[in-house]
C-alpha cells in the first residue's frame, strides 16, 4: 500500500523525540507498510543530507542498542520539504503525494487552525483516490468555547472520521487492559455499580515537576493539562456500560454517555466539588510567573446521574511533585450489612474491600479482602490478592508506535471523538471559570508530599483519599 | 477453676500421639486452667512413675525442642488410674473427681456405647455441681442406622449439649477462615449463588496411603472415612447462608439446613451421582482383604434444592495415593453473557473466572481472571490474583489443642451436632447401599495419579475436574 506520512513540524521536539523513534520501533518490528514514505515538512531551509543526518543522530542517541540496518531502512523512507503552511505552498506537495496520506500536525496548538485550513484549501483533505487523515495532539482547546472553535475550524475541511486526536497517555495496552478486565470477567460486572460500591478514586500522581515546560505549563495548569484528558479517559473507561461490540464508534458512544451523565457542577458549588493547590517553590521555577496562581494539583468530585452510579462519588486527582509516580483506579466496596466478627474485637472496625487497578508505573491488579488473623481469637486483617500483569520495563511497542499503527489502519478506537472532548470541557468549564477569578484561595503543598490537606475537603462522610 | 480431664484409653495411640502433645502446646502457651488435672485411665496395670516416664519420653520424641520445664509442669497434672469401663469401677473415680470434668473417649468406636453407659450408670454425667462433658471422635457410626443407634445410646445419659463430637480435620483456623472470608467481605456474597456460579468443586486429595491403618480402613473406605465428615464440613461451610450471629447453635442450624436441602439420590441414580475407585496394589496392602472392594477414592455430585444453589452442582472427591496432598474449594463463575474479545482470536474461548480457596497444605486464596496478553493483538490470558495467608509450617496451635480449649470453654461451634451427622449419613446412605452390592464395578487408578478417569463421569456438560 502506498501511503505518505507527512509530518508538519518535522524539526521540532515532538517529531524528533517521539514520532521518529516510534517509527523506528515499527520498522524494527516489520510493521510499517512497504510503500510508506515519510515527508518531513518544516519552514527551515535544510539540506536533505543534513535532515537525515540529524535523524540518524537522534535515533542513536534515543534508542538503546539502535540497529544501524533498521535505521538505514527507515531513513530511506524519509525526505525533507521546506514549505510554508500556506495553501499555495502546499499545492506543490499535492502533485507528488500518494493517494493515501496522513498529515501529522507536530505543531504548537496555536498553529492547528491555520494548518488545517491551508491543507484544506490546497485540496489535500479530499479523499478522491485514497484516505486522507489528520492527526493532532492535545490540547484540544483551552476551554469549552475554544475547543468548539477549534473543532468548527477543523470540520470546515475534514470530516470527523478523518480526524485522529491523540491522547498518548493511555496507550493501547492500558485502555484495552481496563476493557478486558471489566468485560472479560464475570465476577466484576455484577459488583460494578452503586449497589456494591461506595466510592471510586482515580489518582494520577507525578513525581516530576515542570521539566523545562514552565512557560507552557503556567498557562495551562493541572486541570487542563491532565484532568480534562487523561483522568477523564480513565474515568469514562471505569464508569462506562459494556458496548455491544468493540467498535470505535460504539466505544465512543458509551464514553460520551458517561460524560453526559455527569451531574453539572453549579458555579457556587465549585469549592465543594473541586480543590486546587500549588507546590511550594513553583513560582520560582523557570518560565513561571512570579505571582502565578496556576494549580499544580487538582482534585474534583463527580457524580453520575445514571442508573448504575447514582450516589457513588468519583474522586479524581492529579498533581506534580508528589511523593511518587503512581496511577491507580481504586473502587471501595460497601460495608458488610452485618458485622458477624465484631464481637471478637470491638475496637476494630472491619475494613471494607477494595479493588485497585495499578496503571503506572506497573500494571497490577489488587483485591484487598479480609481474612482471619492467625491465632486463637477471631480477629480479621486485610490481605491483598495481587497479580502483576505488565511492568513499565516490559518489551512491547510504545504508546506512540501503536497509535501511529492505528492511524495507518484507520482504527479510531483509541483516539478522541469530538463530542468526548467537548463534554469533558463542559464538565470542567464551571471550575475553570471559578478558578480564573483572582479572589480564590490557593493552598500549597510541600514538594514530595501526598499533596495538600485540602484535598480531603471533597470527600463524603467515611471517605478519605488513599495514601499515595 | 478446678477441672478434671479424664482420658479413657490413656495408653493408646490417640492419647499419646495427639492429646498429650496438644496439652503440652496449651501448657506452653499458658492456656491451661490452673486447676486442671489430667487423669489417664487404662485397663493396664501401670505404676504412676512408668506412666509419667512414658509420657515424658513421648513428649521429647514428638515435640521439636521440647521444653523440659513445660513438660514437668504438665506432667505434674497427670495421674494414672487402672480401671475397667464398668459402672462399679467408675464409681471409685466419682469420689475424687472435681465438680467440672471432661471425659475424653480415646477409644475404638466399638467401645463408645459401653463407655457412655458405664459413665452414665456411675452418675458421672450428672451436672450437679459443675459441667460434665463427653468428647468422642469420629467415626460416628458406619451408616445412618448405626449412627442413630450410637446417638440414642449416648443420649440415654447425656444431653446433646454435653456431647462434643470432634472432627479435627477442620481445626479451628480453617473453618473460621472460610467463615471470615465469606462473611467479612462484601465482594463475595453477591456472587455466591446460582446467578453467578456454575459449579463448585471440593477436593481433599491425599498423597499418603494406609499408613498402617489397613485393617481399619478396609472396613470403612473413602466415603465413610472422609466424605461423610470432612468433605461434608467443607461443603456445608461453602454452601450455608450467613447465620444471624456466630453462635454455635445458629451455625449448626445453617449447616443442617444445607444438608436438608440436598436433593436425595435415588438408588437407581447412584452411578450418575457417585464414582468409586481403588488404587492399584491396594489389595496387597497389609491388613487388607485380598478380594477387597473397598474404595480408596470416592467422588459424588450433590444438588441443593434451595433458592441460592438450585441447579449448581457441587462435586466432592477424595482419595488416597493421589498425585499430591491438596485440599481446595473451587468455584467457577458463569460465562460472560457476550464475548467482546472473541473476534480477535476466534479459536480461543475465553476462560471463565474461578475462585479457589486452597486449604491444605497451605491456606491461600486464588482468583483466576482474564487480562490482556501484552502485545498488539487483543488476546486474553488467565492471570491469578493470589494471597497466601497461612502456611502449614506457620506457628500456631494445632487443631487438637484449639479443640481441647473449646471443650474446656464450652464452645461447641467447631464440634458436630447430632443432626449434622445424621443428615450427612442420610445423604450418603443410598450410595453406601449401592456400593455394598457385590455386583458394582470398581475402576482402579495408578498410585500417584490424578485418580480414576471414571471421576469425570459425574460432570455436567462443560464441567471437568480441575487438575490436582
Amino acid at each position: 500500500m502506498k501511503v505518505d506520512l507527512v509530518i508538519f513540524g518535522a524539526t521540532g521536539d515532538l517529531a524528533r523525540r517521539k514520532l521518529v523513534p516510534a517509527l523506528y520501533e515499527l520498522e524494527a518490528a516489520g510493521l510499517l507498510p512497504e510503500g510508506l514514505r515519510v515527508i518531513g515538512v518544516g519552514r527551515r531551509s535544510l539540506a536533505q543530507e543534513a535532515y537525515l543526518g540529524g535523524l540518524e543522530e537522534d535515533l542513536h542517541r534515543l534508542i538503546h542498542a539502535c540497529d544501524a540496518e533498521v535505521a538505514r531502512k527507515l531513513l530511506e523512507r524519509f525526505q525533507y520539504r521546506q514549505l510554508e503552511l500556506e495553501a499555495n505552498a502546499l499545492q506543490s506537495l499535492s502533485d507528488t503525494l500518494a493517494p493515501n496520506a496522513l498529515f501529522y500536525l507536530a505543531l504548537p496548538p496555536t498553529a492547528f487552525i491555520a494548518a488545517s485550513n491551508a491543507l484544506g484549501e490546497a485540496g489535500l483533505a479530499r479523499e478522491d483516490q485514497g484516505f486522507r487523515r489528520l492527526v493532532i495532539e492535545k490540547p484540544f482547546g483551552a476551554d469549552l468555547s475554544s475547543a468548539q472553535a477549534l473543532n468548527d475550524a477543523l470540520h470546515r475541511y475534514w470530516r470527523e472520521e478523518q480526524i485522529y486526536r491523540i491522547d498518548h497517555f493511555l496507550g493501547k495496552e492500558t485502555v484495552q487492559n481496563i476493557l478486558v478486565f471489566r468485560f472479560a470477567n464475570t465476577l466484576l460486572e455484577p459488583l460494578w455499580n452503586r449497589y456494591h460500591l461506595t466510592q471510586v478514586q482515580i489518582t494520577v500522581a507525578e513525581e516530576i515537576g515542570l521539566e523545562g515546560r514552565g512557560e507552557f505549563y503556567d498557562q495551562v495548569g493541572a486541570l487542563r493539562d491532565m484532568v480534562q484528558n487523561h483522568l477523564m479517559q480513565l474515568f469514562t473507561l471505569t464508569a462506562m456500560e459494556p458496548p455491544p461490540r468493540l467498535e470505535s464508534d460504539l466505544l465512543h458512544d458509551e464514553k460520551v454517555k458517561v460524560l453526559r451523565s455527569v451531574r453539572p457542577i453549579q458555579p457556587e458549588e465549585v469549592p465543594r466539588y473541586a480543590v486546587r493547590a500549588q507546590y511550594r517553590g513553583y513560582s520560582a521555577e523557570e518560565g513561571v510567573d512570579q505571582n502565578s496562581s496556576t494549580e499544580t494539583f487538582a482534585a474534583i468530585k463527580l457524580y453520575l446521574d445514571n442508573w448504575r452510579w447514582r450516589g457513588v462519588p468519583f474522586y479524581l486527582r492529579t498533581g506534580k511533585r508528589l511523593k511518587r509516580k503512581h496511577t491507580e483506579i481504586a473502587l471501595e466496596f460497601r460495608t458488610q450489612p452485618q458485622q458477624l466478627f465484631r464481637s471478637a474485637n470491638p475496637d476494630e472496625r472491619l475494613e471494607n474491600n477494595w479493588l485497585v487497578m495499578d496503571i503506572q508505573p506497573n500494571e497490577c491488579l489488587n483485591l484487598i479482602v479480609q481474612a482471619k488473623r492467625p491465632g486463637l481469637e477471631l480477629h480479621t486483617h486485610s490481605i491483598t490478592l495481587q497479580a502483576h500483569y505488565r511492568r513499565e520495563t516490559d518489551e512491547g511497542l510504545s504508546a506512540y508506535a501503536t497509535l501511529i499503527l492505528d492511524v495507518l489502519e484507520g482504527d479510531r478506537s483509541l483516539f478522541l471523538r469530538f463530542d468526548e472532548v467537548e463534554w469533558s470541557w463542559r464538565i470542567l468549564d464551571p471550575i475553570l471559570k471559578a478558578w480564573a477569578s483572582p479572589s480564590g484561595d490557593l493552598p500549597t503543598y510541600a514538594p514530595g508530599s501526598e499533596g495538600p490537606e485540602a484535598q480531603h475537603r471533597l470527600m463524603e462522610e467515611g471517605h478519605r483519599w488513599r495514601p499515595l
